[in-house]
């Protein structure tokens, strides 16, 4: 599908997309998901979360603040995912911080997530086994980990998203770069977890990951560029993106991706 | 007293409202409360729910992101509020999706929630007993469960509200339609689990059920509609929400019911 | 240094803040902090809290939904951050609401905060070692405790920080007092919480508590006074103080402040 295409189908589709994220980024990845016109569930507790990965349309897992009991809920829906069939992205936030967020990141991985979404930072730390990184921030540009992106996105058979000033998405062989957004985006406290969320949804309508990726990032960056032509700063930023997220129907993804 | 009275009984006397509720919901049933002029206090620990519910005017019980540790501080707060006569409300979050849900209501029903609100779906799912939903969403309109939630109403003993295009509250005999709003609410992720918190301040000052409930409904589908006068989309809307809840000397609640 | 400067270092230095925060406040403590300038990193299990608290510039600890799980974290971190000599802030939430409150709260001043923020209520309830306030909204003004505040500074060797109508830091011997503000921001949940993870902020790059306090008191209320100017109600009161807070390099701080 053209990414429009895959866009609208996400709005027609609705599709269920299963959340196990940050407390911090909860509110804002939820109506996001709305936005864009999937149907957010947040479920993380082991007593259900496998029970409704199996019943979702897509999962998405992110490790922003972790603890023993969510990392089971982790497991348990990643694996019913992977045993379903059903897409699911993992985002591994400050995985370079802390050698327990290496170890649940280690662990998820080994369940096989169809795509992984993090900053410069957090893939770095992926792709060169080396902890780095001092927090959830990046202190790398895209650009810097486009080769180590492509590499790790080939050892782990997975898309793997890279998003900062310029985006992109590689599965080791194509790379889509996504250009737009507006550069007070990273003032909004866990817009790139709300971006791995609506990755999920996009995952759900369309089966090429890479080409599912670059929809949702180019839906992102969209609704970005045009919420910061109102904004004044990152607060009136967040509810314009919420409103051009939800009513996107005179724009094109079209002009915002290249091939990399 | 009128429905009036009751939104300004509210502000006047700032009820203390304990809102067990889901992480996706704190956020806004907070600000929802504070700018009702209520006084929220999300307290949920085993440790201390049941001490502060006997403190507090109003209980509010929302299942939505369940675990095991929360739901032991439900069931003390629930036990707690109903040994002190203090209503409270049960918000049942998609209790069709996952056996462990059903099993959570199930025995919170038991401790005799003063009132019960929900959406379409989950009020058909506890009325038939027979499990459905895919997720937090309805499929459902609640024109469609009327008799249901009347029948529900009669055998819990409590009222149940159903929310959504138009609401409804019925004890079983009486009902009240309560119309307004925007039909953009739904995209602002949760604004259903602050409605029963709003609906715990008003148990909080009036004693009557179904009007303390009618009264909440109307004071959330004014400002709903007082607000998409002046928003271009699910970001505004909320923050326009908010102002208009805390500002609505200037606005009456009477032509938004009428008798079911 | 003078408050403007260390406002500006703040922005330039971007410190790692980590806060242990309760549910509620998660993202408007995050997006202040990042609209300051700052680096907001919610890490709270104790598996992870003391390995990055050794690493961040600040900790902030508040206690508004308590749980025994996090009051591990709290510890960790907070002994931690004593051990490598980094600056934190306790915010004693509610402590007269229960019991479990007030127990943690003791054990955690033991662990010698470099300073404690709250409202009168609060600080009064540690000042006097007597139970009150029934939740998280205080029953007195900042003036009607100053002297109970400087006595309980004096008693811990910490700054005691009380906001409010007017707010004041002191540490026994000095007291600085901070107007400005607006008097619709007690209606925006958990801007206090927010607060106390902007005084974080400035403990990392200013070494006197008592000014960095009063710099970080003056940098919100001179955001909410810009912001008033503006708003209509607290929801787009929120979002304007995000922008006024990422955008104040036309105005000073020295206008707020005066010696108590």
């Amino acid at each position: 599908m053209e990414l429009d295409a895959i866009r609208a189908a996400v709005r027609a589709q609705s599709p269920l997309v299963q959340c196990i994220t940050n407390y911090v980024s909860m509110d804002i990845t939820a109506n996001v998901l709305n936005a864009a016109g999937a149907s957010p569930a947040m479920v993380h507790d082991v007593e259900e979360a496998g029970e409704f990965a199996a019943l979702a349309s897509a999962v998405v897992i992110n490790i922003g603040t972790p603890s023993p009991p969510w990392v089971d809920g982790m497991r348990a829906a990643a694996r019913s995912a992977a045993d379903a069939g059903t897409p699911w992205v993992l985002d591994p936030v400050a995985v370079g911080a802390t050698s327990y967020r290496r170890r649940i990141v280690d662990e998820l991985l080994a369940l096989r997530p169809t795509v992984v979404r993090g900053n410069a930072s957090e893939i770095a730390t992926l792709a060169t086994a080396v902890a780095g990184g001092r927090g959830v921030d990046s202190v790398l540009t895209p650009a810097e980990v486009l080769e180590p992106a492509r590499r790790l996105a080939r050892e782990l058979g997975a898309a793997v998203a890279v998003t900062g000033p310029e985006d992109f998405v590689t599965d080791g062989r194509r790379t889509v770069l996504v250009g737009g957004g507006d550069p007070r985006m990273p003032l909004i406290t866990a817009l790139g977890c709300a971006l791995s969320g609506l990755t999920g949804a996009f995952l759900a309508v369309e089966d090429d990951p890479v080409r599912a990726t670059a929809a949702a990032l180019a839906t992102m960056a969209d609704a970005g560029r045009a919420a910061g032509v109102q904004a004044g700063g990152p607060g009136s930023l967040r509810w314009a993106l919420l409103d051009q997220m939800a009513d996107d129907s005179r724009r094109s993804l079209d002009t915002l991706v290249r091939a990399g």
